[in-house]
């Protein structure tokens, strides 16, 4: 499968999570759209885009279960949770809840909107691996006051690598008035999605991690009711500009926010079809492939981390992460890297606050791997014949 | 010099303006980093972009006359403009002041703000060709009253195409008590450019419209005293990541708004060397040039369009603009597109509110021509030789 994809050979990369990894076929789209960009750039931008992305945009909202009016594109989930909780309806006194697994980028924007507005946020502590679903689900719940308005939720949780049980959560926190959005980032390509069924009042989700578009390709899906009130981080022509072919208000707002280069945007499509051709079983085999071999590298790593418990295999997505001894998280990312393993090692808990964190400090940490196509259970064999001797504390 | 583009010969290209042209030369560096990221995303992403970063904001802040460390890479104009009027202090009562010539966007981000603090909005009536600075100068002095906390200030209008008198106007301001943001879109590698000089509170500019970067490409100037408060429109990790190898709080909050494609930043250097080199005088040489040629232009127009004075040399930057009688700017347009020019036709006052403005409607509308290095005087004669048979009204 390595051959779909550009991976230097020199390493062996575990780490499809941060930044995926664009196949080489979605690259040679990519480059021949910045081609004909520069041929013309306002036939391009100007006259021929709009429709370009009209058509992408259905192939997204097909892929993800919605509407394709309740969607609009935007550079990445970070953007997407600004936009909601920057426009969301807060006064002073109300409280916003998230987990402490929330990603740490995401968790910043939410404590900025709580002081700007003086609201409260209260942060729910989940096990590193929870035992059950419901066990999460009842964490969540149980969180929730009379002031809470709105819930910031991972779907799939990134230094921890939990698949959490959104619908359940989403779900339980409507029964007690609570809006939900969901952060994402890790999820199109990665599990199966259905905007509809699951229900979040805000999905956020990036399609440069598991659906293979080139970076800065990402949705915000909202639900009908949300879209007149809500404005996005960066507001532009949108807000006035004549609306035309069926495009929203909402979709009108989010998808230009001034000159930027759209091409990562009108490759979903193709990535779409790249991607679902590269095994006989589309995008269900994939999914399905990448999360067994992620409950093989669960079951290997667990033999091989005394003391540490796998997780279970409903909150498994197709990363694995593991609590490693405390220690130094970037000296022992960069002995995997001199020994051809990219791999993150990450602090744990996950928020970096306060701002006087020393690089290189002790702290918790986790080391998560994930589970690609290009990815084969020897991968993570060789990187246990080198982590016990690189992990600076015994295992 | 043509041949240092890769524009389609089917068309006369007098649109630098709206999204700039990249030269051959810097895309196909921009194509190698691409590539280069693919090897080996995350080594690309997170160990090496923070020092090329730190390389290309270097020579950007040489170019643009500040100290690197007053300078943030931001996407776009668009996006420097919401994140300083999103974060500036303003209270209810308060007073914003914008001409009547901004850029439609922008000032939908400043009537979002308003609206959202409860400040108003002053709106200084602009000629469409001044016929001093003086006059420009002393219309927006007039109009700031004693709860003017901003003004958002173009350096090069839009529409109207007019270099205003940022230097003067931004003296009068700060002795008025009033701060100043300078919306310089048009600005970098269109006109010399120092910011220490020039003395704005905030200035942003756009590096893929005059200096040949790919597009997504801008930076955020903000003096000193205003870094602490400021906030990027969209909050990330810079929150309370570390802050090493000199950067500032400032630039780590705007340079990482969430994962996107960051090679756009990356070739600044490169688009400053590679257009200096195409010319023996180098920058300065390509400024002129393309003054001298918009001089030339405007005069040339004059003499077609009867009734229509030339803007004087001082406020003429290298694009000219001439109003034409009322009609439908759309339609005009894509005639002379159908003609083989690409030259914008735009409505006249600029701002399109309110939001049921009708595509395709009559309105007041200019005709802007840019001059850059690809172009010669032939282009404009060429255009005049069908622009009058097009225009649906006698000229």
């Amino acid at each position: 499968m390595r051959e779909h994809w550009t991976l230097d050979s020199d390493f062996i990369f575990l780490n499809h999570g941060s930044f995926g990894a664009v196949p080489s076929e979605v690259q040679a789209y990519r480059s021949s759209l910045c081609k004909e960009m520069e041929a013309q750039p306002v036939r391009f931008l100007a006259r021929e885009l709009p429709a370009v992305l009209d058509e992408n945009r259905a192939a997204l909202a097909a892929f993800v279960g919605c509407a394709q009016s309740d969607l609009a594109l935007v550079p990445n989930a970070t953007y997407g949770i600004n936009s909601v909780l920057g426009s969301y309806p807060l006064s002073p006194g109300d409280r916003l809840l998230v987990t402490d697994h929330e990603y740490n980028a995401c968790r910043n924007a939410l404590d900025a909107v709580a002081q700007d507005k003086g609201a409260a946020v209260d942060v729910v502590e989940l096990p590193l691996a929870p035992s059950s679903a419901e066990e999460v689900v009842d964490l969540v719940l149980d969180a929730v006051r009379a002031e809470t308005k709105l819930a910031l939720v991972d779907h799939i949780t990134s230094g921890s690598a939990l698949l959490l049980p959104a619908k359940e959560i989403i779900e339980g926190l409507h029964g007690k008035g609570v809006h939900v959005l969901i952060d994402g980032a890790h999820g199109p390509g990665h599990v199966p999605l259905n905007m509809e069924a699951l229900g979040a009042d805000f999905y956020t989700g990036n399609c440069h991690k598991w659906m293979g578009t080139p970076r800065g390709c990402a949705f915000l899906f909202v639900r009908p009711e949300h879209q007149d009130w809500l404005k996005p981080a960066v507001v532009s022509h949108g807000r006035n500009a004549p609306l035309v072919d069926g495009r929203t208000r909402f979709q009108e707002e989010f998808e230009w926010g001034g000159t930027t280069d759209p091409t990562p945007w009108m490759c979903i499509k193709v990535a779409i079809d790249v991607m679902g051709s590269m095994v006989a079983g589309g995008w269900p085999e994939i999914m399905e492939r990448n999360r067994a071999l992620a409950r093989e590298v669960r079951d290997f790593l667990a033999t091989a981390f005394s003391g540490q418990d796998g997780v279970s295999d409903l909150l498994l997505p197709s990363m694995v992460s593991f609590r490693l001894p405390d220690g130094k998280s970037e000296d022992l990312h960069l002995k995997l890297v001199d020994a051809g393993f990219e791999v993150p090692v990450m602090s744990w808990p996950p928020n970096i606050s306060p701002v006087s964190t020393v690089p290189g400090g002790e702290s918790g940490r986790v080391l998560r791997v994930s589970c690609q196509l290009y990815n084969d259970f020897s991968d993570y064999e060789r990187l246990m014949e080198v982590l016990p001797s690189l992990v600076d504390a015994p295992l």
